[in-house]
C-alpha cells in the first residue's frame, strides 16, 4: 500500500486525482499505475484498470487467479467489474468512497453471489494517508478555481 | 446495431464471444470494436471498453457527452461503469445478458440515482440476431469441447 500511495501522489503532481494500485503476484509487485485520466484523455484510465492491464501484460493471461490488488481507493463500478473479469481472489484498499464506491459503499459488487467470481476484501490499511491526499488535492484544486475566478 | 452486430460476427470468427459495438456522434459514427479479450490476453478488451477508448482518443475529450453507444450485449459492470465515467448519454443494446448484465438484469447501474450521471436506456433492438449468435457460438464451442474429449 505504500507503493500504491507513492503512485497516487505522483498523479496528484501531474494534476490527476490521486489514487494509486498495485498488482502482486507471490509477494511480488508485477504492476503499479496511477490515475492517467485527464493526462492521456481516456475516460476508463483509472488506476486498477491501468495497473490490471499491466498485469495481464506481464503474465500473459487474463486470468489473475493467483494476484492481489491494492489500490488506495474503493474501487468504482467500472474497476469492481474489472477485477471480476480478471478473476482476482483479493483485494486490498484504503479509504472509502462515498460517491462511487462499489465494494462496500454502493454496491457490493465483488461479494454478490449471483455472479461467477467473488474477492476477498481487506478494507481501511493506510486509510489516513490515502484520505489526506485526496482532501488535500481536492482543497487545492478548489483554491485554484476561486484564485482563477477572481484574477479572471 | 447492424455494424455492431456485423462486428460480433467477426470477433466469433476469431473466437471471441460475439459482443460488438460502436459509438455515435451526431448521426455518424466514430468509433467501433468488438470484444478481443482472448486474443489480445486483456480481462478489460469487452468491446464497450475499445470502443469508448477510440472513441476518446477520436473526440481528444475523456467526456463523451453528446454520443451514443450500441451494443449488442448488455453491458456488464465494468462496461456499465466506464460508461457512466465517460458521461455517455444513450445506451442501445441488443439482448439481456442473465448473467452479468448490469444495465437491467442484476444491477441498474444506469439508472442509480446516487451517482453523478445516468444514461437513456433502449433495449431490444435486433435482439434475436445478437442472442442467436451468441447460443450459436457457445454452442459450438461445446461441441469443440466434446469432440476433443472424445478423440483425446
Amino acid at each position: 500500500m505504500t507503493q500504491a500511495l507513492e503512485l497516487a501522489e505522483r498523479a496528484a503532481q501531474m494534476g490527476e486525482v490521486p489514487v494509486g494500485a498495485v498488482v502482486v503476484q507471490n509477494n511480488r509487485l508485477i504492476a503499479a499505475a496511477h490515475n492517467l485520466r485527464q493526462t492521456d484523455g481516456n475516460p476508463i484510465a483509472h488506476a486498477e484498470i491501468l495497473a490490471i492491464q499491466s498485469a495481464a501484460r506481464q503474465t500473459g493471461d487474463w486470468r489473475l487467479t493467483d494476484t492481489a490488488l491494492y489500490v488506495t481507493l474503493e474501487p468504482c463500478s467500472m474497476c469492481a467489474g474489472a477485477i471480476l473479469l480478471a478473476r482476482i481472489p483479493r483485494l486490498i484498499y484504503a479509504t472509502k468512497d462515498p460517491k462511487s464506491g462499489a465494494v462496500d459503499t454502493l454496491f457490493n459488487l465483488l461479494s454478490d453471489q449471483r455472479l461467477n467470481h467473488q474477492a476477498e476484501i481487506r478494507s481501511g490499511v493506510m486509510w489516513q494517508e490515502s484520505r489526506e491526499l485526496l482532501q488535500s488535492f481536492f482543497r487545492q484544486r478548489r483554491e485554484n478555481r476561486v484564485e482563477s475566478c477572481r484574477s479572471g
